[in-house]
């Protein structure tokens, strides 16, 4: 089974080409099979799959391929703003899409996305709802005050804190009652009034190079807050991504996407995980 | 520039084909080379690179072929165990070597391997030195009494403690003063006379999920504490490995080793690292 792999700003996936349906895929993809293939000491080692499809629900919705995400753990998620990306580049590299601007459609919906002429994408990523400001987090030893927004999906901001602390005060945000549906913690400082960095602590995860969703979630409190201008530059551990905001209110995103390798995973590898495979997994 | 992907009980490599030469690399790889290939997100992933060679140094030594062993920080390393296993099996897949007994030439010198009828590869990882029984390691809060040992290189086994310690006590012990060369920690668990269960922090590392030489280190210590027999069964993270004893004193470890995937790295993603590259690195 052939494979792209792709990175945008250190967030990572696998990609599956399948756009006329050849790899012989089940519409779903098995969460064990995921979860292999993104183990980083036995598979091929990556935060997600993506599978990038041209099949009739995407023409229905007006959208030239779309995008099919699965967590490490097997899980599907909405939307991904990193990997749109990714997937953007590859179905370009292969004649898929050309320049300019497309749709893709995803579990959020058919998603807006353009090339920009030095490489980079943008994405919509849509508009940001329930922003509360001066929401207090009691952790008993500690009362942390912060920014809720949705970007979709839950985000706490946090400035004017050391950003190593999202390796000790993440994991216990994440998981406070005060959020039912947990959530994911973003240590942010403001650099100048279009420039910001962070540190992200993603829900489920833990910490990781670069997470959209909470890009455009701390760009959106800065600037709510007036630390900020709308329009930004945030520096993730995994790179920068750039954040703008329409005058319609919605959040466009502009970050890279690199392909590290393509290659082809074996027959045996994926017998030995009961995942039998012509090319298919059956 | 192709590559495979094998790893050997979760110890991973990128491994490198270059019998003859043909990847035109220069005679050592460049540790920005190897730092990159090996970064989990952004390039290949893997905990070393493993380049296979044919040259006029391993024809002296009556080696069939030369392992050029590299951490994931493109330092060198003497010996790889789990790495050894991995270049063996992707030799024979491409008929460098057949079946049977060979010799592989490492900077520890001309390394005894053999093919076991079952897949698994049997390496001959030399005499244990410089055992000593009861050390006490005195950490000011804590007094931890266990056995070192050299594999080649220097190992700390430590019995009847939780085997979870080891991500708290390893980072600990591995740079105490007591140990000037720093030491692998081995946390390890009797289970029968011919089977234990172990986690190991790797100098350097940290938690890793297998680690040869601390294999061989833990079953000459519960062999020599009359703990065990010579012969064990050894349960790791990444899975099994079997150590024996030949008459002659040298260990003698058994194990897996498979190809998750083959791949080709890009022009591009060399270029961007300013490693350029036609095949090869210039």
């Amino acid at each position: 089974m052939r494979f792209h792999k792709y990175h945008g700003a250190g967030n990572d996936f696998v990609m599956l080409l399948d756009p006329d349906g050849r790899l012989g895929l089940p519409s779903s993809l098995p969460p064990a099979l995921v979860a292999a293939l993104c183990d980083r000491h036995t598979g091929i080692g990556a935060d997600g799959v993506i599978r990038i499809m041209a099949d009739a629900d995407a023409l229905a919705a007006g959208a030239a391929l779309r995008m099919d995400y699965y967590n490490a753990d097997g899980s599907t998620a909405e939307m991904c703003g990193n990997g749109i990306r990714c997937l953007a580049v590859l179905a370009r590299s292969q004649g898929l899409i050309g320049d300019g601007e497309h749709t893709i459609l995803t579990l959020a919906g058919p998603t807006p996305i353009r090339f920009e002429d030095d490489g980079r994408v943008t994405v919509d990523m849509g508009r940001p709802r329930d922003l509360r400001e001066a929401v207090t987090v009691d952790l008993g030893d500690a009362s942390i005050e912060g920014t809720t927004v949705s970007m979709g999906n839950p985000h706490l901001v946090l400035f004017d804190r050391p950003l190593d602390e999202v390796l000790t005060l993440g994991p216990r945000l994440e998981v406070h009652p005060d959020f039912p549906s947990k959530t994911n913690v973003e240590f942010a400082e403001v650099l100048g009034p279009r420039e910001l960095r962070m540190r992200v602590w993603e829900r489920g995860i833990g910490e990781t190079q670069a997470c959209g969703s909470g890009a455009c979630a701390v760009a959106v409190v800065a600037a709510a807050l007036g630390r900020t201008e709308p329009t930004v530059t945030i520096h993730l551990p995994g790179g920068d991504l750039e954040i703008a905001r329409g005058d319609d209110g919605r959040v466009w995103m502009t970050g890279p996407a690199e392909e590290a390798f393509e290659g082809t995973i074996g027959a045996a590898w994926l017998r030995a995980r009961g995942l039998s495979s012509e090319r298919a997994i059956a």
